[in-house]
């Protein structure tokens, strides 16, 4: 168990909060009036595109990809500290260094399993930061938590594969730069359970593609992350070499996707919450109620107090299973990725309700971003599966050990 | 402590349960629709105009109202089980009454402490549901639980008093047909703690008024309730005649507005309440995951338990406060008026959470009124002061008897 | 849901208050005292039947027997306020009105059931507080919340019945005074669940009647409770008359026996919980830590505003319950039964949790009642059935609603 | 970030194990036993004697101090995982490697302190695990969380020091092994703050010291642990060489000696929640209830699920906090100190809980350890200051950054 941040992510981290301090932060109020002022709610600010620009510039850029050719060639715990980083500007930050999901899980399929072709015509433009990419998984109708239920269809018919099937949650779909998805449904929903699904490629423009609606979170419309579409797939064909990896390999690939985007995640909730935290302490420091700051209230110290004990743990186990990640892999480090997913966001829940609390009215409002954070924290214990489905099977895992 | 129904109690409940049934739930789609087509995002839905119609035919109008003559002549106690079931579609059931905050409110004021003349003009036609009103006490610049703090300056000068300062979530602002302010400024500064206030009448035309945006909250601009607006007051003009029972009893008009409001919103959450666990148990019945129904899993069943649970002690308490309110006054109710405002919220959001986790992640969407609701419960542990405020104030009065 | 406390009501609970303050605080050091110089572990202290003569002298004898003859004549209802008083001195007061559990339940059981030698031998005694009794309800090898499982087993021989079995949580049998159990056993296994069931009088010094040891709940003994016993029924004959009301009818007692006893547990408790509060209180304002009073800090204002308003509405739902049980009887009030079960001790634990940590670490000791007092608040969460199965059933119910 | 266990913990942790297999957890019910047979309620069990020579001759022994002449020579780090595993038998396993609380501290504070005389007459013997001995800190009568209340005053009179005052909650005094005490006092009320105070040798047979009596823990005497003594020190007078360190030295030996306790206390605390969660789910697979083990029923997996997340993030902060001691000192590690010192008793005593409810009515009495180490987890939120201290401390150190 050694989290200890080697030389090279001790680098990349003072890189990285120096380009926090100069680019990112500044850029924060201009992306906000840029938005304001954009015709398109769906559109990105422009001021991210020059972001990206310096973001490359100072090797800042596709980090999270562990191939060293074209990301940073990082291990999970080398990245996570730098993950950790983007989430105290999550709106700007994950994008700016081209490590914003869902193409972060995308380009490490399509490094996995993409054909040289498929990487020529779509990876190659994601890790140029080029296009955006979606993928949809999760449909309206069924617990998708069981990956048995998905029920849209991926037919072979000559040199194509018809895709008929109705999605939602597919974040980013609504960027108007998103250009391509890949869609997970069933090839052969009579083979055994883990080999009925395929995953394949489907441009964004491709007939029979409907994006009918972007879904909200708590009112918000998550633009900044290319919002939540809701997608009817209507005999919509794509060539057969679209399919990645093969008929039947949907569930292998998913699984592969899922850990490092878990550690992803929780990173940037940390430093989420540990923005959080800075807020309330600023906001307790300043703001004066019945004669003196509310820094000095009784109530507000214990909010802080605990605040820091839990983000503490939480880090700390993120950082475990990272380093497990990298030393026993994914499947060596299940406990753990199942115990982050549980622990993390109702971490981060917490703070950013004390910390809202602390700004009075404020802030549950436009004016500081805790609310919009919350409202992310929150959803993320609904995303991959309820907390609940994931609190089952640890504990099925724990009880076997006795039996 | 009587808290039973009597026969008016019950009659109007029944025909209140007929209302909702036949007109008001079959109104919610329509009225979603209207919105969703109108161009005005504050535009509030024709279909309301029509439910309002109909509600007053039927002798649903204005029951919140003590006054016999105007309003509905029921004592807290009375309408508390009204206010719950109009909380079961809180986007119309209340406006449909004539029943909606900041309104009732500001007619109680009126009511109680209006000219002839203030009644005529401006009374009159908020009975009659032809303007609405807005209520402008909190200022983004001070800590407002602290009526000393208020900053907003209300100066006389000749036949006028001339109106400078910054208020905001004031709700109900944004609604075009809102014609009416309330504005609570200090008229003198040196006067004793709570006789600096006073409350004046300023319509919404008025030159200098400018309001700059709603508030949000959680995403929500809760247009349906005419939104939260921060507005500026720039030297804004006003005749003499419209302040409201004179220099100095602003505190005190603020007082006697206070108590039966907290019952209404207290109500109404468990109005909420209720829907949110009715929402919970359909769903829970109606999704199957991993081979059952999520009704028959243990997880679900504690929330639902729990639910049930807390609401009926929260309801209890409500009442008991009605009728402390009816007996003794609101100065005798103190305790319990703060008790229901401390735990009646944080109640509804526990109940509100668990139907959104029991509807997976269609729960945090627009598809179910429930993330909605949620930020209002979560809203009303800060509105009126933060519950910190509400339990340091409690817990002295319960100290006191010991000292 | 007319909750007053009625004259009767009233007139009582002045007298009781008066004895409390009169009598029993007093008399509290002294038991203290006596327990403390007492060989025998279990001896109730003599200052006890001081008490007791007391009580019964001004009518404040077995008030909790809606019998009016034997008892205090009294509704639920109008019990209720005066077993939360006895609460406030749990260890003396109940058992000097001669109101104590388990022997309540079981002089109604006598009371209701019980042949005319039945209750001459056994409820004349215990009615005039001169032996008390045992219920010999649950058994340490199964689940007894169903009572399909119980193993007991009760069967005819000749004008006898031969008692099988072994018990434990028998409550009130280490009392050397404790004279007679009520035990529950199978008499037709074989019969449909509820029918399967019935109950003996089975006199303490029968030969074959085992008191094996008392159990312990967190350290204490129970002794002024008369200790939970555990006990072997080793082929133990009593005659055929100490069958109470039938073969078969075990069940149908047990479920009568169960609906006021939990108003009292509850109530009770609630008594607890208030002096909790007031021990809190007091010592908040006496104990200075870092320069002033630790009532004057926020996060122990917190505990005490938090405090009231949870008491408040555990005490409102306790007296609905019981006025329900009044007015519809024990099967219309199940749900509400079941309610407070769940609701009320975990009010008291989390009460009593925050004084003891008021208290420091005299809190956790002898030297104050708080930490024996959450002890028996935290058994509550189990006695009679564990929560979680409560929480089953609660929502079971509930969701029919919906089917 | 090294928290990984290094070859000699590992080769510690193997022999650890193999011998809480081989000799401690056999001697669980041995001890039990001895102890219920023994007519002092105080008496240590005569196998303990046993083990404590077994564990010495296998190196076990004292491996808690770092001075590698006399103890183990580990670092915090190395001895952090070995305080774990006694942990899992909390009762024997400490002690049985001399390396219980509250020796382990005064044998520290003699090697670090101590001179030559008194380590020869008291360090020896403790090392050698022939005399126990107990640190006086605490008073009845002041908030000793804040050491500047301390009311024990030491005076010197020519060559000897007078000691008076009362000191409570003295842990380990009640043991008749216990021979020395370290009493903490005031030399000099009138130097500043953390000159004030001294520490103190005293021999327990010295004319004018008074054991009162034994403090229980909801009800529990602590036998096992020597109990918490209440101590009168009436006109005790010592040798002037049983000084430790100086005049004026007691503060800042108190500082050091504080930190390593709150680690092993942390650790020993993990390894009781992971026997904890252990017990509760070799319970679930055993126990049937409405048909099928509690182990398939939702409420007791959440249970098992959130113990595990809870138990790992609470290990690793400790592991971070033992390394941060080791690598840059207490002082460097105050925050994590006092993280872990509010983090882990509550994390443990949630897992109690848990596991106490799935044991029902048996989890709360003797027949399991629930109980007991429920009530040990629950001190440890006030014993060393109660954790709202501790989290308005931490909270200050937190502001401080932002000032």
């Amino acid at each position: 168990m050694d989290f200890a941040y080697d030389a090279k992510t001790e680098e990349l981290r003072a890189k990285l909060l120096r380009f926090m301090d100069e680019f990112v932060y500044p850029a924060e109020p201009v992306a906000e009036q840029q938005l304001h002022d954009a015709e398109d709610p769906w559109a990105r600010p422009p001021v991210l595109e020059e972001l990206k620009a310096e973001a490359r510039r100072q090797g800042l850029w596709n980090l999270f990809l562990p191939d060293p050719e074209h990301g940073g060639g990082l291990t999970n715990l080398q990245y996570a500290p730098l993950a950790e980083i983007t989430g105290r500007s999550p709106h700007l930050a994950p994008e700016a260094l081209n490590c914003a999901a869902p193409d972060t899980g995308n380009m490490e399929v399509l490094t996995m399993f993409g054909t040289e072709q498929q990487k020529k015509q779509w990876l190659r433009p994601l890790l140029d930061g080029e296009i955006r990419s979606a993928f949809c998984m999760t449909e309206p109708e069924v617990a998708s938590s069981d990956a048995t239920n998905i029920a849209t269809s991926i037919v072979r018919d000559g040199d194509e594969y018809v895709v008929n099937g109705r999605k939602w949650w597919s974040s980013g779909a609504m960027n108007p730069n998103c250009a391509i998805f890949i869609v997970m449904g069933k090839t052969d929903p009579d083979a055994e359970r883990h080999r009925q699904q395929a995953m394949i490629l489907v441009p964004r423009d491709t007939p029979g593609v409907q994006v009918k609606r972007g879904m909200h979170v708590f009112g918000y419309t998550d633009a900044s992350h290319g919002g939540h579409a809701e997608i009817v797939f209507d005999n919509v064909r794509v060539p057969a070499d679209n399919l990645i990896a093969g008929e039947g390999e949907g569930f292998a690939i998913a699984q592969a996707r899922l850990g490092p985007g878990r550690i992803h995640h929780c990173m940037r909730l940390i430093g989420i919450a540990e923005r959080a935290l800075e807020l309330m302490c600023r906001r307790a420091i300043s703001r004066v109620a019945f004669g003196r700051p509310i820094a000095r209230q009784g109530v507000v110290q214990e909010w802080i107090a605990e605040s820091r004990v839990r983000i503490e743990q939480a880090r700390l186990l993120v950082l475990k299973t990272a380093w497990l990640m990298d030393t026993v892999g994914n499947k060596g480090a299940h406990t753990e990725i199942q115990a982050i997913k549980i622990g993390t966001p109702i971490m981060a829940e917490w703070v950013l309700d004390k910390a809202i609390q602390a700004h009075g009215a404020g802030g549950v409002s436009q004016d500081f971003p805790l609310a919009e954070l919350w409202a992310a924290a929150r959803t993320l214990r609904l995303a991959d599966g309820p907390d609940e489905v994931h609190r089952m099977s640890l504990a099925k895992r724990e009880l076997k050990r006795y039996l």
